[in-house]
Parts: C-alpha cells; structure tokens; sequence
C-alpha cells in the first residue's frame, strides 16, 4: 500500500480492469460504443452564454457566495414544480428536495447514511457500474434482486425485502443502465406495493426517463409510494452533465439528514451552477431542449437496432429500448464478450463486457454494453457491422 | 431514528448546537461577526461575465461534457505554475494535484481513504470546525496538539507522533481559522522535519495564505517536506466561495487514491466551473484581484483591532493576526462567551463561543471568534463596543 497507512475500506477501492479496458477507446481511428456520454451537439453552447449573463445581472455576487447545502432557493422551486407537474411526484416540495453534485453524489451519501461494513443492499442484476463503484467503500453485503426482459421482478424482489431485510435497494426502473430494460406500470405499482408493506428504502435512479423515441411515459416508482423513495434525478442528460448537478426528492427526515451529510462532505453544490440550471428549467429551456436531444438520439438508436438485426449472429439476444442510451447485448451459451474484446479493439471498436455490471464474478459473460448517444450513424452501422463479424467467428 | 435504519455513524453527525446558535444571525438588524463569509464586494461579477463568455467561446461544448476525475487540463496547468512559483511548492507537478469541490471536500476524502472507527487523528487545540465535521462520520478518536501564542507547538507534535502514531494531522498553519495566528518559519522548519522522520502524514490547509495585510509571506510547510504533506488550497477567498472549488497536491500515490475515491464520490467537479478558474488563475486575474481584496479586508481588521483595544475589558487577550478572516478572543478565568451569547444576541451582535472549535467539551469557555470581512467598519466598531460593554458586566 506504499508510505501512508490508508483506511481498511480502501481495499475495496481498487481501481478496476474495466478502466484498464476503457484506456483503448482513447486510441485514433477508435469508434467507441463503450463510454455513456451524452453527444455534444446535445449542448446549448450559446444558451448557456445567456444564461451566465443573465444570471449575474439578475443575481449579481449572491451566486458567488457561499449557499445553504439545501440548494439555491430558486432552483430548489423550479425543481419542485418540475417533479410535481411533470413526473407527477406530488409530495416534491422544496423541504424534500437537495441539489447535489451531479446524481452520483447522491450515491454516496446515502452509503454514508445507511451502509456500515456488512449491511445488506439489494441490487438489480445487472446493475448500474457508478452505484457499485459509491457503495463499495462503505463496505455491503450485495443482495441480488432477480430480473427478466422486463426488468426487476417483484417477487425477488418481496422474498428478499423478507428474507435479508437489505438497508435499502437500488434500481434504475427507466431504460436501465446497462440494460435499457424498462419495468412497466403494473411492476411499478407492485414494487410500490412491496416497499409500503415491509417499509424498505427504495433508491430509484432515473437519468434517463426524460430521453424518450417511443411510446408512452411511465410514472417514477415514486409517484406511487413516495415515503419509502428516493428519486434520484440529474441535469446530465437533459442539460450537460459537465455542470455536475443532481438532485434528489425523498421523504423529510431522509433529507434533512441528506442535507447534513452534504455539509460535511463539501458544504453546498456550486451556487453558480446551480443557478443556471435555475433559468433553464424555471424558464422554459428545458422542455424545448428536451425533443432537440431526443431528435439527435433517436436516428442514432435505430441504426443501432437496425444494425443489429442484420449484422449480429441470430443466436444473440438484444434489448430494444424505447429511450435512454444504451442497448444490451448477449451472446448465446459459452460466448465471452471479454475473451473477444481485445480482438475488437484491433479492429477499432470497443464496448462495455458486461460481466462489470454484476456483483458477481460468474454472471454476465456472455453480455455487453453498447452506447448509441456519442457515436454518428455512420460509425454504429460500421462498428456493429464490424462486431457481428468478429462474433460470428467466435462462436 | 424514525422510519429507516441509518447507519451508526449518522449518530456522530448530529446537528450541532451551533447550528441552532448561529440561525439567530439572520434576524433582522444583527451584526453578525459569526460567519466566516467574504465580503460580496470582493467578488469580480463582471469580470465572471467576461470569463463565462470567453471560456464558451474557447473551449466550447468540451467545458459541458463529462471529464476526468482529476480535473480540466488548463487548470492542473494553471495550478501547477501557481502552486511551485508563487506558493514554493516546487513538487506540484501536475499529476500530484487534484480539482475538487471546495476545500471541504479534500477533507472528506481524506477522512474517508485514512480513518476507520477508532483511528486516531491529531489535530491543533483549537481548530478548523469543518473539519471536525468531516472528520466525525468517519469515528477517529481525536488526539490533541498542544498551541501557544505561535500556534502548534512542535515538542507536543513529535510527543504525540511516537506516542500515539495518528493517521494523519490536520492544521491551519497560516492566518488560523478560528485563532487567526500564524505557524512562524522555524516552527514550520521543526514540523517538516518531525513529518518526515516519523513518516507523519500532514494535511496543510491553508486557504487564507494568500490574504495578508502585514508582514513577510510564510512558506507552505508544504513546500518544507513535500512528500509528507498534502496541501489543501481553495478559490473561496481568492475568487468566490459560490464557484465550490479547491485544490490539493499531495504525493503521487496519495493523489491517485484521492482521484479514485473522487470517481466514486461525484465523478469529477464541473468542468465549466473549472475552465472558469482556469482563465481567472492562468491569465494572470487572480494576481490582480487579491491586492483588492486585501485592501478591501484591511481597514475592517484594523478597525476591529483598535476597538478591540479600547472597548474590551483589559483582562481579555486578543490575537492581531497578520491577515486572513478572523480575530480570537478570550476572557479572564470564569468568564463562559456561550452564557452570555444570548445577551449579546438581545443586543443584536452574534459571535462564535469557541467551545465549539475544541475536542474536548471542557475546553475554550472563555474563548470567541470574531469575523471582520463581511461587517463595514462602522458596524465592526458598533458591535465591538457593545460586546466590550456587556462583557464588562459579566466578568
């Protein structure tokens, strides 16, 4: 461990081979299908100009001062209309909402509260990569939660909310990251159901239920039981996630303690930022930006689809999801997207290997992750192309 | 605990009765040397205008995606030349430094990487509030250094590095906060040398160095043992506490823990906020801003320093700190600055009790601190007269 005698919690630290994996897809001449970021024509550039201006005329030095670790009080407002109004959770007044560093923050800090070394926390299998990545150092016990093609499914979910009695579960219900998978309205309701009746703590993540192609919204799990949930929302996907601003609407006395963690972690999110994000969601942006950005994506996602029906091997299996950023592939028995991947990269193509989105080491071989978001339609058709090449050879 | 089972460190993150003390600061009328806030005329409005604009203009879409973790380029650059030209810390290159949100959140990244519940941390007899407030999720168990009219007293240091081997020890050597006093170069010389002969860890922060209205600059012991100190810095006192962020170098292998537990944290701080910074440190404004903000803070000091002299009982010390944000206060044997806070609070002038920065409950009664940067000299002598006043009634 080198000179310093680092805290026992950092062995769970270690940086992974997935990052390892991810150098690659720095190389020219690269099309990377691996990352998760948003495209940068999704940016307003010259908005966020306006708003900078706007913001200092309105607000002058009080967005340059230090801030209470709620949030910055007109941006906590705009929030509050926005989560009632449009995904209708009714309860999201302006004592029930914290404004965060981006929604990976919110990830650690309700570790912080929550997790003490050998607690258990139920997951989706597979399950979002940062969320393991935040709870880890706090040392839990995984408990899977069992999925299908629709996503989580609520018995699993009911026997180990009885069985293991986990601190709280983490799912990410609208188009999943890694899967895409959403969980419809009637699981919705029953794992409301399942969090009421065994007073469980639910962490719903929801990046991406705003980037929706297709079909009908779905309601947050936490416009159904909204005193058992944490809803956990961000700007990164619906503004620019390198302004760093998350948010969060949970039951009072989570948030006040939320709050006082934050305080202690970095006493308030960037006030300036914060008010930016004030005028573009108070002030109409955001619900024009939105239909710009799903524009961008869609075309990009049904190459993707399209691709894949006529590049891939039939003996693969892929999800087709009405939004979000991401398509999950698998290979039939004995096919190892890991085992392959270093013959892709020679080729120029790079994807997620699944198995890193479960917690544990035997699951997900035969899986990956493939992001459709930052990539041109020219690139994906090429890239999955390139890759239904390369498994058809492996199989 | 109400409804979920937090974990049981949220029972040393209690709110604390300070918070409920300095509320009443906010009522109307109050002149309140409590806080620890700049002055907003310090802060360069327009030119954050100019900024924002110009860095949109430069780096475009690049400053509104996701980053690294260690931070945006041009600042590592610009920090780099700062830290080893004008701070002397000829060690910073830029893969020893690390962009975060604040220099509050060094210290829970610290905490978090070194203690574990039980695990004895050192630090100065007063001392930074916030950073036992970052400390405290984590359960060290706190070892005191003993400080005098010099602050930390070295002999006490080395006593308790063999003695009772602390994980790290956390001091503000320069411009204290909360006693304002200054670590001189010989003392800074003996902890250096106990730091390196006893592989001590040092946690330097010093966010009040740059803001000195008399007298020579001290060196960073930083830059006395560079590969035993990581030193904190922050742009709140030079630009603007809103923007939330800091810095920190710290030798390699440190920094690369800090930046994998910053990944996991809140990936990385807003990268436009740090292109801000970028420009404000690298084209030369921060050079030209802090003489202001000195000129600004100096008159304000030197009021409350000859108010001190002449309204305060003769049997209470006060420091006369060279610079930074605040003035210490003490009363003779038996006086309690918390008893009669709420009779200074009738009289509208709130302070901090400085029980409140100690370890120990049974220590620093008779203790206050006093902020001058965010009151004008006028209210500064108003509020010095009436607490010389009341306190005289109480000795």
């Amino acid at each position: 461990m080198g000179q310093f005698r680092y805290a026992e919690r950092t062995e769970c630290m270690e940086s992974s081979i997935l990052r390892e994996i991810l150098k690659v897809t720095a190389q020219p001449g690269m099309i990377s299908l691996a990352g998760g970021l948003p495209s940068p024509d999704a940016f307003p550039v010259e908005l966020v100009k306006e708003l900078c201006d706007k913001a200092l005329t309105t607000w002058k030095d009080s967005i340059l001062q230090y801030g209470t670790s709620e949030g910055f009080a007109p941006l906590l407002e705009a929030l509050s209309d926005y989560l009632k109004n449009d995904r209708h959770i009714k309860s999201a007044e302006t004592d029930r909402i914290l404004v965060t560093n981006g929604s990976q923050q919110i990830l650690d800090v309700v570790a912080k509260l929550f997790i003490m070394p050998g607690d258990k926390i139920a997951v989706e299998s597979p399950t979002y990569l940062g969320a393991l990545q935040a709870f880890n150092p706090y040392q839990p016990v995984y408990v899977d939660i069992a999925t299908d093609e629709e996503g989580v499914i609520p018995e699993s979910l009911e026997e180990v909310a009885v069985k293991e009695k986990p601190k709280f579960f983490y799912l990410v219900p609208t188009f999943q990251n890694p899967t895409g998978k959403s969980i419809g309205l009637e699981r919705r309701k029953a794992i409301a159901d399942i969090a009421i009746k065994h007073n469980l703590l639910i962490v719903e993540d929801d990046p991406y239920g705003a980037i929706r192609y297709r079909g009908e919204p779905l309601p947050p799990i936490a416009s159904l039981a909204s005193d058992n949930i944490l809803y956990s929302g961000t700007f990164s996907k619906t503004f620019a996630p390198g302004l760093r601003l998350g948010f969060v609407t949970a039951p009072k006395d989570l948030i006040s303690w939320m709050v006082k963690a934050k305080q202690s972690i970095d006493l308030h999110t960037s006030t300036f930022v914060q008010a930016l994000a004030a005028l573009y969601l108070g002030e109409g942006h955001m619900k024009r930006q939105i239909p710009k950005i799903c524009e961008l994506y869609r075309p990009k996602q049904e190459a993707m689809l399209v691709a894949l029906k006529k590049h891939f091997p039939s003996s693969f299996f892929f999800t087709e999801p009405e939004g979000g950023m991401f398509v999950w592939a698998e290979g039939p028995e004995g096919f190892d997207s890991l085992a392959v991947y270093e013959k892709a990269i020679e080729r120029k193509v790079a994807y997620v290997p699944g198995r890193f989105f479960y917690t544990r080491k035997e699951d997900g071989a035969g899986t990956m992750r493939l992001n459709f978001t930052n990539s041109t339609v020219e690139q994906i058709n090429s890239a999955i192309a390139t890759l239904g090449e390369l498994f058809a050879e492996h199989l």
